[in-house]
């Protein structure tokens, strides 16, 4: 419609129905600006420019950070930043009732935004070359912009943050994501990030550590360890990945029938096991149905958690600790900095299990209850844990579908990568994602917590906050990543 | 799509386009199963069989509640329904930056549910006449159910809710809405209610109490002063109300352009001034820029409120009281009981500006921060506040737009009704909707936390919890009521 009253010149819009397409044909497109060597030689260079070396050093002797002497919990001398505080939570009804647990809580909102440029018609990403000190390997790709309150306020007195001025004013651009979405919510309380995807269509500088690449160029880069941050794959998952008959832009002859099913799980007129008005109304019955309190309560005693030299570990080595690191970055804005960190025990499993109906791939999501969380439940990868936290119960105790895709023969993987948690905050935490085809049938009335949705659903979804957890994001993220390419050029 | 893969049999279903038609032709019909002369005489009966004595008493004195004695905070002795506590709210940057408060902590989700039924082809609600204790007029129209958790899990041991199963286990049946929405950020803290709308097939055996009518008929009825309840309300908000081509349901001799107005205004196709994309961002931004930290404290000592055997006051006489109240009722499930309510210290408003953009009518909304808001901000009425708290002060310090609204000529204004707030917490809390349509422009760049929204993109956010304020639900559920009517049978 752009018709317009006799009052008011201002034309009516609706929804711009050509952004999926153009998604959809950056994701198609691998020979972009950057070809994928000159990204690699450029990706090495990124690494030799940028690096941290990271000591581990007891949580009292962090320059600048002190725990509070009445409470015991441990924060910057500036006051910001973020604070590692004590989690009380009680869930009635639940296997395991009550427990007490360390949680760092980091109220401001963050700005996580990728820049995106058409290039010969293509849409083109801005990516970031980027270290981190939790990171296991140095360098990953980040998006072009990765700002908490305090980076962007520059509380730390560093350099400004380059491209920023593109999310914090968006009047001349064309805002394609902007939404609020969560972060661990086992480990942090209440997080929330600003995911952001912005189009410029001026001249954009390149700097240094940044490179423009492609959609189709980042799922190829997806299915390799560590390299995407998790930054950006929840930017990423967050972009309007969803059309209509996209798979009418791939030749039947560069596909198969699961690119096919993947392809078709992203266009929204193919429908659904579950209407979206049944997964709101189950999300619904869901939040109503857990009962969960999660009280902030000093660090200082919380029960079974024990403080040493070594940093604050549960008594069973299980979940995770809290350890000290002092830091000394080159090609940062900082140089040198200390702060405390959250180390997982062991690593991580996100795994959805995949089945096609009706020729169109759906996801098993788990309406899952974290005490971070600002709402109760978000809707998690079917199975999401540490695994070692599991592997001394019996096999009939683990988590349901745990030992099935942990196990899944080779012939029933369709997506198997380690990659990294957030490198800021997370030291060495990795996570094997992970996407197993089935053929068997699930019975839901044993998994009241559990339904199939397709990624068009989880897209819709995405718009909003409280709804796709951010291990369920990166496997979204993961899941267009197996979207088709095309072989001639 | 009902196309079968040949691994499962489970058919691929898209969102069900003919409710939105049924929910208009309800509207459309004014002559449903009850006429209007019936409900009039069941409803004085109602107010006949079902009454309440109030008495106010001092807190001090309240059966089964007690102050505790640390805290001060007035809770019950079995530790459910709610507990007034104390809130300490900041606000870096706003025009008060710094204040305490009471506040209602009920952090039970209760459900305030419709049935609906179609009685020759057309759909009926099956409403309740109900008294609360604040009312002010004894009984009013609400929801088939209303109920507490702690009243559908008979915490008070009273009779088992009616027609409560039918929103326990939906299986059987149709969910047409099922959303958790907030209350009053500015009473209650953090407080939500499930809104349900289910349609029922089989027969539904009518209780004394209980009456079917049209949406024509109760959109008629919320014209009247005190009559809908707020529950009743908003829960019809909760409506997908919001279809294709609306208008051709009703001849053209039945509209004028407003009428006309307004049913574009439910219709998707027509467009916005904003795509649903660009509120989106609105949302988040607003969300990121307004700072507001609300900590639950001890209420004994909350600053600037006095206790008094009338209860506890501001000092200066503003914003609320919180009062104690002896209740006796017949017609309810227990006869005798006492509690604390909120009594506000003067008439609410919350009001509408309207106006046509190319035929579609659009209401400018307000992105308002509560302090018991879970998510910051939420689309509030263009005006919403106690008239009293601001005529103090000069009109060139009041809220924007606050004069203009509440001195409107009359030929101006679209909807003019005093409703009442909820009965069960709220003492003879009324406020004043309105709804006036201007011809004006409104210059947004001097006006950020305010944009133009059809019905058709509010009723779209309404699907999901943190979007629309219990007041703006009413004004949406008031705005729907001057939808058009048949007048031939």
């Amino acid at each position: 419609m752009t018709e317009t009253s006799t009052h008011s010149a201002v034309p009516l819009r609706t929804a711009d129905a050509t952004i999926a397409l153009r998604i959809a044909e950056s994701a198609l497109t691998v020979d972009g600006r950057t070809s994928l060597t000159d990204f690699r030689a450029w990706f090495t260079d990124c690494g030799t420019r940028n690096y941290t070396e990271v000591d581990r050093v007891p949580l009292d002797r962090l320059a600048n950070w002190s725990a509070d002497p009445v409470t015991g919990n441990i924060g910057h001398a500036s006051g910001k930043f973020f604070v590692v505080e004590g989690l009380e939570i009680t869930r009635p009804g639940h296997w395991v009732e009550h427990w007490e647990q360390p949680i760092i809580n980091q109220p401001e909102i963050g700005i996580l935004g990728i820049v995106v440029k058409e290039f010969d018609g293509v849409l083109h990403c801005l990516m970031q070359g980027k270290v981190e000190p939790g990171n296991c390997n140095g360098v990953q790709l980040s998006p072009t912009v990765q700002a908490t309150r305090s980076n962007y306020t520059r509380v730390h007195k560093g350099k400004p943050v380059p491209y920023l001025d593109y999310f914090m004013d968006t009047k001349r651009h064309k805002v394609i994501a902007d939404v609020l979405q969560s972060e661990q919510g086992s480990w942090f309380f209440q997080k929330r990030n600003r995911n952001m995807v912005v189009e410029v269509t001026e001249d954009v500088e390149l700097l240094e550590d940044f490179c423009w690449l492609t959609l189709g160029q980042l799922h190829q880069l997806l299915r390799e360890d560590d390299l995407v941050n998790m930054d950006a794959r929840t930017v990423l998952s967050c972009l309007p990945f969803s059309g209509t008959d996209l798979a009418t832009l791939l030749p039947a002859t560069d596909r198969d029938a699961f690119t096919t099913s993947i392809m078709r799980s992203c266009t929204e007129s193919e429908g659904a096991v579950h209407t979206t008005d049944e997964i709101l109304s189950w999300i619904t019955g869901a939040r109503t149905r857990h009962d969960i309190t999660a009280n902030r309560v000093p660090l200082k005693g919380i029960d079974q958690w024990k403080h040493t030299d070594a940093g604050i570990s549960h008594v069973t080595g299980r979940f995770f600790n809290v350890i000290g690191v002092d830091v000394r970055a080159g090609g940062r804005e900082v140089l040198q900095w200390s702060q405390p960190m959250l180390e997982p025990s062991g690593d991580g499993l996100s795994a959805f299990l995949v089945k096609q109906f009706g020729g169109v791939l759906h996801a098993l999501v788990h309406a899952r209850v974290e005490p971070g969380y600002l709402d109760v439940v978000e809707l998690a990868p079917t199975v999401q844990c540490t695994v070692d936290n599991y592997m001394h119960m019996p096999p009939s105790d683990r988590l349901p579908f745990l030992d099935a895709l942990r196990t899944a023969p080779a012939e029933r993987i369709r997506y198997d990568t380690m990659l990294s948690e957030e490198g800021g905050r997370f030291y060495h935490a990795r996570t094997r994602y992970l996407v197993v085809e089935t053929e068997e049938e699930v019975d839901l009335d044993d998994h009241p917590d559990h339904r199939w949705l397709p990624l068009h659903q989880l897209v819709g979804l995405l718009r909003h906050s409280h709804y796709v957890n951010v291990q369920a994001r990166s496997l979204v993220a993961c899941m267009h990543s197996l979207f088709g390419t095309r072989t001639a050029g």
